[in-house]
């Protein structure tokens, strides 16, 4: 029997956790101090039914820190690498939360909600009280808090159908990773054109909790013979596509660069945050690890923490996710390698976790 | 069926996890990132062994901050409320952390463990985040990491003649609430007479996965006519001995004052604390609401989030925690009340979340 998950009041409930729950629900994650389903029908059969149809998540635990006042903007840019400088209104950003070593606490998605308001989409780690630090030891003038924001994801090919039927035609043109106003009921949500799939879809700023609700009754009433059903972030569909897990492909001990995330890092000079010097030089001399893709020949895997990838020996990385991929017929996985040992696209033998296996490292995403 | 929980690197192992897997473990939560076992044989049946043998209670979730440096104790004393410029070597100091507000962000155990460096032993919140943000926006010299530090419980009234057993008999010298370094197989382990029950018991910091491996085989090995067997933290044993549970019965939005928690707050003019004079204020004024203690006339109960209380249809505060007693053969509480709404030892009827019921309120602990 596998251990079921305890609840209590600290790992709160969402405002949809009755009708998942009614629905069924196979398995629960925790993330940030909140339920989060990890498998509804079983992580294979979410993976092909998301590919197919449409499904809605229940992502309440991708909390939103909002930070508000006179002071927002500086302290929202001295926490993040990216250049926020330019950000305009109605478009997220994908902005990695750095220290003043630069190394990474978190990978939101930000957004500019109003002229001194920013609301940061946080990974699992709590980024409100690192951002109350920063606050309380600079002096700076903001008023930060975690708004009774439950994000509803609606992902898959057929979620734009369905969104269409129930916000109405203008939700098509909206553009990716670009948020805007939709009414539903009367009432005001923020949806933004992104999500946690490479499937396609949108996510919900759900703002109040019956509206929320009633929300998510009309979707699946409207979408039955679009086969909608709840779904939740699939293991096997984001590292196929790529998408990094915060905790689990990165944490404290990386940097932005070592993660391939340096796109999202600013060296324009007139940007001031956190960390900058370091990854400054990082950049020049080129880091030392890396993630990568990599292709593992065994018939399946499970990774519940990170495992030692050896060579002749010698520790070169190691393995932080993986799954079986029904695409690849292969177990895939991501890895941070040393930058040395790594050689693309060519089978090799090594030693992963004390079992002798085949593997080939290869660029991301494994699907594009 | 239960939802179970779903296991990755993001969610931890610890070093104990494949022994108490082998065991047999009903439920975890997560706790600081990291899986905590919440029933080993069921809360009821775990309760009752707790009262009368010795568990080995895997508290790794219970992680170290460690405050290393020359604003090492500057740093430590700004974020807590308790007065630590008297703290002792070889004590634990309860000691809540406040933010700008006096507000609560966590209630750790607070160690001195060489004289620049601070353990904080951790509730579940990233107090390692604001530590940072405070020590990065005042420019404090300090180094803040979170050591590979696993703590290991042993509670029960058993657990004195186990300990005894494996460290030898000046274990028992150790007073309540101090700790110091015990040997076991040539290696030291800071170990500290606490734990998060009333049965008595030790907390030993295993820093060493090895080590505190084979400490563990050796405990239960010493302890099979002591009954020595897996245990956790316990929901009823901790209500009835008005044990506080952060994220259950306070957080962010509550003060260490409405937690009845004035022995660890310091009005000394001496000290400096965020947040100090907000709580020099509510203690002249006096707090408006507090945590009390509930009886609760129902057959059974289960508290998944905060219920609300309301008498004469006004909200007079609300149900944190609850369990059913069996030392009372009663369900018990603890509530967040009106401080104007309280009157203790008298029966009367409210309505809890829609329910029509009989409460009496009462002072903690339940037990003495």
């Amino acid at each position: 029997m596998s251990p079921i998950i305890a609840k209590s009041s600290r790992v709160r409930s969402t405002p949809f956790t009755s009708r998942i729950e009614k629905y069924g629900v196979q398995a629960y994650t925790v993330y940030n101090h909140m339920l989060l389903p990890a498998s509804i029908k079983g992580v294979e059969e979410d993976y092909y039914h998301l590919k197919e149809n449409v499904q809605l998540w229940d992502v309440s635990a991708e909390r939103q820190v909002q930070i508000q006042g006179p002071d927002a903007s500086q302290l929202t840019q001295l926490i993040t690498c990216r250049d926020l400088s330019q950000a305009k209104d109605h478009v997220c950003y994908y902005a990695p939360i750095v220290d003043d070593q630069g190394r990474i606490l978190n990978d939101p998605l930000v957004m500019k909600v109003k002229p001194d308001t920013w609301w940061i989409s946080i990974a699992d780690t709590d980024v409100l009280l690192y951002a109350k630090g920063i606050a309380i030891g600079k002096g700076f003038d903001v008023k930060i808090t975690e708004p009774n924001i439950n994000p509803l994801a609606v992902q898959g090919p057929k979620s734009f159908e369905l969104m269409r039927r129930v916000f109405g035609a203008d939700i098509l043109n909206l553009k990716f990773f670009h948020f805007k106003n939709f009414q539903f009921d009367n009432h005001n949500f923020i949806i933004a054109r992104s999500g946690w799939s490479k499937q396609g879809g949108f996510e919900i700023y759900v703002d109040d909790d019956q509206k929320g609700q009633d929300l998510y009754d009309a979707l699946m009433k409207n979408g039955t013979d679009l086969n909608v059903r709840p779904g939740c972030p699939n293991l096997i569909e984001r590292i196929e596509s790529g998408l990094l897990s915060y905790g689990n492909d990165m944490d404290i001990n990386d940097n932005p660069l070592e993660c391939g995330l340096d796109a999202f890092v600013s060296f324009n000079p007139e940007i001031n945050y956190l960390g900058k010097s370091v990854l400054e030089k990082q950049h020049a001399q080129g880091v030392k690890k890396s993630l990568i893709g990599l292709i593992i020949n065994l018939p399946q895997i499970s990774v519940t923490k990170h495992l030692p990838i050896s060579l002749n020996d010698e520790q070169i990385g190691e393995l932080r996710s993986a799954c079986y991929s029904p695409h690849f017929q292969k177990c895939i996985g991501i890895a941070m390698i040393q930058k040395t040992k790594q050689k693309l696209h060519q089978p090799f033998t090594v030693n992963l976790d004390g079992q002798t296996v085949e593997v080939e490292m290869t660029k991301f995403p494994f699907i594009k």
